[in-house]
């Protein structure tokens, strides 16, 4: 057959067109037009380098597979680990003179799943294809999980509120597999993984379901399992280093996650947040708009906890020495609403007879101008902006209980500062006789009879039944 | 003119192949193949927040060029900004719900250049796109230095060290530019910059010429300025919050970079290594090569000032005290060749008469059993290991002398603790008679007469001219 050299030319352009489709598909992956790699490769499998654990033989087990395999760890391990030549390490800390951790180049070999492998486990030929396999059924299911070992894997729910800084486990429903418990072989596409903002942060399990939690992703569970190494045994010592380095681990990858507070399933809780030792974990709050309510987030579950306990330890001292004291603004606001602090809220307030001050202790000292540690170690002070006082819950957490100190004058109470806030208002002595007693933060607190009306004079009708955050005109209920 | 259906289906084809080169082309940076944005964009500039200054200004006079703004900040400032609809948000600090900073849709347009512009910079149409135009030129130029405000900017040489975890700033020859002194808009690829391990670290200026100097990229100086905004008065508070911050993000990129030590063009020295109140910056040392030398480094700089110290202070002591003491081992060697304790050495060694131990009070209470902290702070303890003694840097920095208690027999020195080393043997006590002085590591020290042959008798000959590492079935002097 005779060939026109329009049809050469055409078959070299539809040849080229080929060559750039393919090209085009690889891009950003492979260097070269024509250094293709085997269209073959399932999933790249990530060995996680725990402490003190058999790196060297999972290494070895995984490495007879014809896959490219790579060991996260977050620095070489140190004493050094034997590794087989073909076995990449993936140094997740970056460091100046290298390319970025994920620009590593076995991770840009066209693969479509990655498989993150528990330190321990024994590699099973095909058992990953088959993992893979599974993995490419679409719907929402986004992770596969295998387990290692005998013990078979367990399904938990995983409930995300990101508002209230929590994760909460519990028992899931029938096909419903947010996490597991128990040792797993991980497998999600590559593109997932890395599309997230904390691709391989440890421990690996719990930083996965909860960025998959957090996208809907489903999570489904494979009968079949990897063997489980016999692990070799481990010093007194080495055991105590894991286990604190786990411990780091997870409090630092539950700080970039978010989570202050994980309920378990069978209802421990693990706090994640601040305490008498730390910084109040808020700065500074600016036009009465806390920084976590502009990311959409309310109060700190370690915060409100701390606020209880300071609101509670206040209100015993007052009343044991005789000072009237009685749920003021929004903390009356949210006794009524809840009998709890405001789930946003940042304080506490109380209001006070100025001529009690005097009746106890640690009042009269901080009047007297210095500020004060009482025996339980709250710091009670005068504040520097005005004419009242404030305990907090201690000399380096300053989340606090405001005192506002009011006197009577012709029937009505009065007092020297006032902040201009809207419901910052004089009021008829009459709601204080008597005062009454009402649920608040776990204890009984004191509380201006007719709350509700006390509460409409001051923040206006409908104040209880319709809930709002304190400064609207800069961030409003509803707006997030 | 009449088409074939050949030449027809050829012109097709040769249109696909340019649209799938074109595709090709943008792989990586465009979503969609019809989507290809606008050819102009000549460079985002990225502003970048600093702390109390004007954020809103600068950002309102880039929203007025024709090209897409980002304000780039740990999170969203607090209290808010209000910046201009068209300016985006970058905030560097991932969170759990949403996709990695670095994906920002609008560090995905297609732009060739990436600007990034101080705070408090004033936008001039059309001069990002000379700058622009500038960092297009190639040769191994890839940053462009724009200054801000009246004061030129200033060229300087900056060689890393990296084995020395040390930056050395200095004058720049001719045409030898690797960082600049002033305020200045830094200019680059986009995907230069997003190929770097700490793209948009602070301080960006010496987050950008450290990483650029370790790869070797040169910096170009423009003449033409961007006017500096006037700043808004700054409280005494405020500039103490800034100096504050500036200084802890400095300190966590050098942490970052690996450099522990910047010797700065006039001389001055800035530190950031561990001191007396933290623990040593290296751990437990595994057959005798340290972590660091396996990372290709040696000892860090705030390490060997702080060994510097501990021999000097521990010399003195001894010599005070009457105890007879000699350099021994690798300090012996590093004195002979240097003067000073070898660069990749992690302790000091000497040898002391062991019947002279009870004449030092230190050395007599740490060998009745219990660690002593002596008057200046250092801990004085006998080794768990062995029949020697170990003089740290202070409790919590275990950097340390070891003394080793050698007793004459038969005209030999011997002693009861072998750790194995070569080096470890028994010599003449000849050695000692007399003992002399010899330089190290910043004052006097006394050594074994002909330390030449001292050292030939325990490393083996040519041990001085011949540096090698301690252990070089590990690693050797000369693999990096």
């Amino acid at each position: 057959m005779r060939v026109t050299p329009c049809q050469a030319t055409l078959a070299g352009a539809i040849g080229l067109n080929l060559l750039l489709y393919c090209a085009w598909r690889d891009r950003g992956g492979v260097t070269s037009l024509l250094l293709s790699p085997p269209r073959s490769i399932p999933s790249i499998p990530i060995l996680l380098w725990d402490f003190e654990n058999d790196l060297a033989g999972t290494a070895r087990s995984f490495a007879s597979l014809p896959v490219p395999v790579l060991v996260a760890a977050e620095t070489a391990p140190y004493p050094p680990v034997p590794l087989p030549a073909e076995v990449g390490l993936l140094p997740l800390c970056p460091t100046a003179d290298r390319p970025p951790p994920l620009a590593h180049p076995k991770l840009h070999v066209r693969i479509h799943h990655t498989a993150l492998v528990p330190d321990g486990t024994h590699a099973v030929p095909g058992l990953l294809e088959h993992v893979g396999h599974a993995g490419r059924r679409a719907g929402d299911t986004r992770l596969v999980a295998a387990p290692v070992g005998s013990v078979p894997l367990r399904c938990q729910e995983l409930r995300l509120e990101p508002r209230a800084w929590t994760a909460r486990y519990g028992p899931s429903a029938p096909g419903v597999c947010r996490a597991v418990e128990g040792t797993a072989v991980l497998l999600l596409r590559t593109r997932d993984l890395f599309a997230l903002p904390f691709p391989l942060a440890r421990p690996v399990p719990t930083a996965l379901f909860v960025q998959a939690a957090f996208r809907g992703w489903g999570l489904r569970l494979m009968p079949a399992a990897f063997p489980a190494a016999r692990r070799p045994p481990i010093s007194p010592h080495g055991r105590w280093k894991a286990e604190n380095l786990a411990e780091t681990r997870r409090r630092r990858l539950m700080h970039d996650l978010g989570i202050k507070r994980e309920v378990l399933a069978d209802g421990r809780e693990r706090w994640y947040g601040c305490s008498k030792d730390t910084a109040r974990c808020f700065g500074t709050v600016h036009a009465r708009t806390p920084q976590y309510l502009l990311a959409g987030r309310w109060t700190p579950p370690c915060c409100l906890r701390a606020l209880r306990e300071t609101a509670q330890h206040v209100a015993g001292i007052l009343e044991a020495a005789g000072v009237r004291y009685w749920l003021e603004g929004g903390s009356l606001l949210g006794a009524a609403r809840l009998g709890d602090i405001i789930p946003w809220d940042y304080d506490v307030d109380l209001g006070i007879y100025r001529e009690d001050v005097r009746k106890c202790r640690w009042l009269a000292a901080a009047a007297a101008g210095e500020p004060v540690e009482d025996t339980e170690g709250f710091l009670w002070e005068k504040a520097a902006e005005g004419d009242f006082y404030r305990v907090h819950y201690s000399r380096s957490n300053r989340l606090h209980v405001d005192l506002w100190p009011f006197y009577p004058r012709g029937g009505v109470m009065t007092k020297d500062t006032w902040l201009g806030h809207p419901q910052d208002v004089e009021f008829p002595e009459s709601f204080l006789h008597p005062r009454v007693p009402m649920a608040f933060a776990g204890f009984t607190a004191m509380a201006p009879n007719n709350a509700r009306a006390f509460l409409e004079l001051k923040f206006g009708p409908g104040a209880i039944e319709n809930p709002e955050y304190p400064n609207p005109t800069v961030k409003y209920l509803g707006q997030d």
